[in-house]
C-alpha cells in the first residue's frame, strides 16, 4: 500500500496517454476530477493486487463512450458514486476496493476521483494493459468474468442496472444507453472478489504510468528511457501531413497519415484508429497490429498525443509495444486481434514484423 | 371481481385488435399465451379498479417493439416472470396484481397470461384506452407517474432495470435496449398504487373489449351495433388498392389507400399509421386525428384488421371513435397529437370533422 497524491496523478495522466495508445480519452478530464477529489479528501490508497483479501469486493469505475462527447459534457462525479450505491445495494454487500478497467486515458484516473470520494483504496491493476473501447475487450472477459450486473449512470440522473448473460451482451445493451445518454456515461462493473482480480487482471499498470510519466517529465532522453521502459520498437519517425476522423455508432474512427523525415525521408506511415490506434502500416506493410499497442509521441518532448489531439504538421514518433501476453493466446486475438476490428489480416507479434530492422 | 376464462380471452382478442387501432400487435400471440396459461393454471381474477385497495402494489406487463418482430421471437413467458421478479426485489414488495398498460392489441392479454402463472389477478383497466407506440403515451404520464423503475427482460435471459427521471426518458433508454433484443421485448413497468390506478387509469377497458368481441362474434349486425356501442363514426367503406410499410427504429410505419365503394364511390381515403392508424383522410379532407381512435374492419364480419394484416383487395369500413376525454385535454394532445407524431396539422376532434355529414 502506498499513498497517491497530485504529483503521482499528475505523473498517472502522463503514462495513462501513452498506454492509451492514442484513445481512451484525453486523460486531462480524469486528472481534473482526481485532483479535485484529493484536494478535497486527501491522498487516495493504492494496493498492489496481492494486498487484496480473496473475499474483497472490487467494482471497476469507468467512462463509457466517444471520448471527444465527455470533453464538452463533464461528469460531476455525483454518477459514478450513484452506480457504485446501486450495485453494492444489489449485491447487498459493501464495495471494499475500485480500479481501471483500462489502462490508458481518462478511465486510468477516473477511479481515483470516487476512491477519494468514497474513502476506499484504488487496485494497481487494470483489464487490458492499455485502452480497448469495447467493454468486453478486457482479460477478465477471457477468464470468463461477466461484466454485468453493471450500472450506467448519466448527469440528468438516469440510472440503469444490466444483467446480461456475458460481456458481449453487456457491451450490446451498455452502448445504446450510452448512446441514448448524449454519448457518454459513467459506470460501475466486472463486480469481482479479490481473488478474480489477483488472477486475472494486469498487474501493476498504474504504477507503470506513473513510471512512463516521471520518465516524461524529468528525463532528458525521455523517449529513449520510453523504448527501453516499455520494450517498445520505433515505427516511425515523420510530420503528419492528413488526418481524418467521424464519429460513428458512439465510436472515433479515422486514419493518420505521416511523411517521413530522418532515417524516414521517402517512407509513408498510415495509421488507422477506432477510439484507439489499431494498424500502423510503413509504406503498405504492417508494422504494429492490435493487440500490440501503439503510440503517437511528441517527437521533441515525448509527450503522447491522443488521437484527437493530432494535428496537420506535428513531429511525431510513432512506437510500438507488445501487448500482455494475456492478449495474444488465441482467445486474446479473437476478441481484441485485427480481424474482430474489420481489418482482413492475422495477427502477427511486433518483434516479428519489425525483425529485419531489429 | 369476476372470472375470466377461455371464451372471454377469445373475445377479449377480438375487442383489443379494434382498439388496439391497428397496432399494439396482432393479439393472437397474446391470445396463445393467456390460453395455455388458463389450461394449466385455471381461470384468471379479473378486479374493477374501485376493488383495490390504495396501497396495493400493481405491476402493468407489457411487449414492447415492434409487433412484427414478436410474431417471429414469441415470448416464453419466462420474461415476463423474471422481469417481475427483479422488480419486486428492486421494492423488497410483493406484486398485488398486474394490468395492461394499453387496451388494444397483444398487450391486452400479455397480464393474463403472466397472473395466470403468478396466481394474482388482473385489474379491467388501461393507461390508453386503445393502443399507442410509445410508453410514456399513457393517462399515468399526464398524472406525473414514472414509468420507471422498470425492467426489460428478454428471451436470452438479459434483464436491464431502468430508473429514468421521468417517462419519457424511460423510452428514450428502453427503446435501444428493445432495439438490441432484436427488435421486441417483455417489460415489468409503471409500478404503480392501487390509488394511483384508480385516480390515473382508464376503467373497464377490458370488460369492453369482451363485449365487443362478444358483439363480433354472435351479433347479425356487428357493425352497426360495434358502432352504437363506441359511439364511432363510419369514415369510410372501400376497397383496399394500396398499401405501404417500413420497420424504422422499432416501429412500423406506413400508409393505406382506399378506392371508395357504395355511398362513397368515387372518393379516395388516405390512413397514415406509426405502429397505430393515427390519420384518417377522405379526400384530402381529415376525418379522424390521433388521439381519436381509428380502426379498419372487414366490411363484411366486422372483424378488426391490424396495420400487418391490410392486404390489396380487402374491403374495409374504417371507424373513427372518441378518445377517452384524458387525451383531449392539452396535455394529452401535446403527448399523442398529430404534432407530437410529425404531422403538421391540429388536433380536432372526431364530431367536429364529420359534422357536415352527421
Amino acid at each position: 500500500m502506498r499513498l497517491i497524491g497530485k504529483d503521482e496523478i499528475e505523473k498517472i495522466a502522463i503514462g495513462a496517454a501513452i498506454l492509451g495508445t492514442g484513445g481512451g480519452g484525453d486523460p486531462f478530464i480524469g486528472k481534473l476530477m482526481a485532483l479535485q477529489a484529493v484536494e478535497k479528501y486527501g491522498p487516495i490508497k493504492l494496493l498492489s493486487p496481492d494486498e487484496l483479501n480473496d473475499d474483497d469486493f472490487i467494482v471497476p469505475s469507468a467512462m463509457m463512450g466517444a471520448p471527444t462527447v465527455m470533453v464538452e459534457k463533464v461528469p460531476s462525479g455525483e454518477e459514478s458514486i450513484e452506480a457504485f450505491q446501486i450495485l453494492g445495494n444489489y449485491f447487498e454487500k459493501e464495495i471494499t476496493a475500485t480500479m481501471p478497467i483500462e489502462a490508458g486515458g481518462v478511465n486510468s484516473l477516473i477511479p481515483f476521483a470516487l476512491a477519494a470520494t468514497l474513502g476506499i483504496p484504488v487496485v494497481d491493476a487494470d483489464g487490458m494493459g492499455r485502452a480497448f473501447p469495447e467493454l468486453q475487450m478486457v482479460t477478465f472477459y477471457l477468464d470468463g468474468i461477466n461484466a454485468s450486473p453493471m450500472v450506467l449512470a448519466d448527469e440528468k440522473r438516469n440510472t440503469t442496472l444490466v444483467k446480461a448473460i456475458d460481456g458481449m451482451w453487456t457491451e450490446k445493451i451498455a452502448r445504446p444507453i450510452t448512446m441514448a445518454a448524449g454519448g457518454s456515461i459513467m459506470n460501475a462493473i466486472y463486480p469481482m472478489t479479490g481473488k478474480q482480480v489477483k488472477d486475472s487482471s494486469i498487474h501493476h499498470s498504474l504504477t507503470l504510468e506513473e513510471k512512463l510519466g516521471d520518465i516524461i517529465l524529468n528525463s532528458k532522453h525521455p523517449i529513449d528511457e520510453l523504448k527501453a521502459e516499455l520494450h517498445a520498437i520505433e515505427l516511425f519517425n515523420g510530420k503528419l501531413v492528413d488526418v481524418s476522423r467521424h464519429t460513428d455508432g458512439g465510436f472515433v474512427r479515422g486514419k493518420v497519415i505521416f511523411e517521413g523525415i530522418n532515417d524516414y525521408a521517402g517512407s509513408k506511415s498510415e495509421l488507422e484508429f477506432q477510439n484507439e490506434n489499431l494498424i500502423c502500416l510503413v509504406d503498405g506493410k504492417p508494422k504494429c497490429i492490435t493487440p500490440d499497442l501503439i503510440s503517437v509521441l511528441d517527437a521533441e518532448t515525448g509527450m503522447p498525443i491522443t488521437t484527437e489531439g493530432l494535428k496537420f504538421g506535428m513531429r511525431c514518433i510513432v512506437i510500438g509495444m507488445p501487448a500482455d501476453n494475456k492478449w495474444r493466446t488465441e482467445a486474446g486475438i479473437k476478441a481484441v486481434g485485427p480481424r474482430y476490428f474489420g481489418y482482413d489480416m492475422d495477427f502477427v507479434p511486433l518483434e516479428e514484423l519489425n525483425k529485419e530492422e531489429a
